[in-house]
């Protein structure tokens, strides 16, 4: 069983924070921070080395992983659990397991979508090839079975059995949004609204950012059915609040500190909200440009940009300029706002329902708090 | 709980058939047949319909495994289950997970090895696209859990988390094997002997095609870990026979029954035992004119045949003919052969361990006798 003591790594959890209501952004990125150290370790754990596959998968394995990023659906799980009672080395393992998920996902993604950079680095499949980061994706996948099995020792048969079962719930989920998703771009359909937006996302992002990261936290901490269904409530305001403040920041050219490509979701073609919101507002005449520069796939490499057989700058800058005429940013900002109060509001009127059995719980429903701010607010 | 009585479905089960000590190669199809139309209700079962996603997702996830199939892994898992006096009834939701898992392992497979056929239909990437593809794997991979999960119900708690084991440990061999080749393939690595062929196969096919099957097939029967080890003894050998003769097979081109593309394993470059050995036996001119060939990438398209940038007809023919001036394909029959004949040892040695309860029994170790010759004796 790994020691992680989070009253010692996570300073919030001495006596005088008790106070703390909501952690502030720089808290919640502190809180982050520790809960990665941790998941890193356990990700170690759990990824095999000196195997005679090193250098052709596990190393690639370890890849993405240990490239920068936030691991909020590990920290989510985790805090849950402990703002719970949860002990942390109970929900370790699994909030690893629930990154690993991730990233298996985003390499596959990356594949699907054709996407160029990922955490600061070129995707997995640019840098090895296509065939090796599907392989890469599976082998991760296959890596999650083992810790979720092990964790019948850990936390007993019964929570370990309805932790796999909402793993596999998740995994089905995001298959069908990802579904969705691809369906309408195979298709070149546009003709859709918030709902159709809304239904994807919450299959696609929602369940396994944060309706799964809650429930497995919940369940290992041993919640009963009533707080686990109410924080599920929470969590799906949350991720489509999240979800629309991503495509914000995706073209919100202030933001410079947002790592993508400028305006990529543009260039990829998505369907955000933002987008959706555009096309319905625009006149017949924009509506018929933004859908022909629309049906033009993106360059599939850096050097083919300029060849008029894909997507080129003045269409990007042309979707750009209509998002902006139609105000459609202010739109999705002003629903994932919304999104987020309901949240707030949901997580105030659960707070009485989590069981704080002493003073390091403040800190984890605190940094609970901040999340659904962070998640609105976030300027990356 | 699905009905099935093999006494009905499968002939051989009457009391006339209990002189059978190994069935003929149709007998072997007909058992095959058999479970396969039960394998097809269960998966029947696993599959959602009736969802928003059925079009864009599980009408696809059902495209492979409603093609023409042997269904190997089941009937094998199956045959060894009821060879040990276990229930019909509670392995097939078992039988028809290893089926779903290897339709997820073909699809993926087929985009990276860019294959254009399958089942004599186009691979899904060619007729879906290569993201829909990648999916509809994952999709099949995420619904192989609750099935697994739902077990605990039918075999019981211990059983069915050993079972889960299993299947976790096959896919990681899997994605082992499958790294080892992309990795040969990326370097281009050509300078390796029949351990690293046989390590290779083990890993990538044996463990899932053989191994898990026999293992979950006696698990769920309640064997004793005696027997276990036993069958994999014989699962291990027959997977090297069954892999070997696929090669053979695949360059064979006196058996028109065969389904692939003449030659296939040429085209695209496979480390095969057969073509391993005719580099070794090569004269040094051939085996520079045999790299230089195999260096060449595999038309992507029937259209770009011709094209000299991709292998040409022409170094097909010249690797062919090698294969066979350096009798390489009587060299792996042999090979195979001789592990078929251990296999078949190694199975007699076992009989006496195979506890029938009752008439039906014999027909089913009698199956797996005759899979043991079907396996090196097959001519598709």
């Amino acid at each position: 069983m790994p020691e992680f003591d989070d009253r010692k790594v996570w300073p919030g959890a001495n006596p005088a924070a008790q106070t703390l209501g909501c952690l502030n952004a720089d808290e919640v990125s502190a809180y982050l921070d520790d809960v990665r150290v941790a998941v890193l370790q356990e990700i170690e754990h759990i990824v095999p080395r000196g195997t005679r596959v090193d250098r052709d998968l596990y190393d690639l394995v370890r890849d993405y992983p240990l490239r920068p990023a936030k691991m909020l659906r590990p920290a989510l799980a985790f805090a849950t659990c402990r703002a719970l009672g949860g002990h942390p080395a109970a929900v370790l393992p699994t909030a690893a397991v629930l990154e690993l998920y991730h990233n298996a996902f985003l390499i596959h993604d990356d594949v699907e979508d054709g996407s160029l950079s990922r955490r600061d680095g070129p995707t997995l499949h640019r840098a090895h090839g296509m065939p090796v980061a599907i392989n890469v994706g599976d082998a991760l996948l296959a890596l999650c079975l083992k810790p979720l099995l092990d964790n019948t020792k850990l936390i007993g048969l019964g929570r370990a059995l309805r932790v796999l079962a909402a793993v596999a719930e998740m995994s089905r989920h995001t298959a069908e949004g990802q579904a969705m998703e691809l369906g309408w771009i195979q298709r070149g359909e546009w003709d859709l609204g918030d709902a159709d937006y809304l239904r994807m996302v919450h299959q696609k992002t929602t369940w396994y950012t944060f309706l799964a990261p809650v429930t497995v936290g919940a369940l290992i901490a041993g919640a009963s059915e009533r707080v686990v269904t109410r924080l599920r409530c929470w969590a799906t305001l949350l991720g489509s609040a999240f979800q629309i403040q991503d495509d914000v920041l995706n073209l919100d050219g202030a933001s410079a500190a947002y790592g993508k490509e400028a305006a990529g979701d543009l260039w990829e073609g998505k369907r955000t909200m933002i987008l959706l919101h555009a096309l319905r507002n625009a006149s017949p005449a924009e509506r018929a440009r933004a859908l022909a520069a629309l049906a033009r796939p993106r360059p599939p490499t850096l050097e083919s940009v300029g060849d008029p057989a894909w997507k080129s700058e003045e269409d990007v800058r042309f979707l750009l300029d209509l998002v902006h005429s139609t105000y459609s940013l202010e739109y999705a900002r002003g629903e994932g706002r919304r999104r987020a109060v309901r949240a707030q509001e949901s997580l105030e009127q659960l707070a009485p329902l989590l069981d704080p059995t002493g003073a390091a719980d403040h800190v984890h429903v605190a940094f609970l708090a901040g999340l659904t701010q962070y998640v609105h607010t976030r300027s990356h």
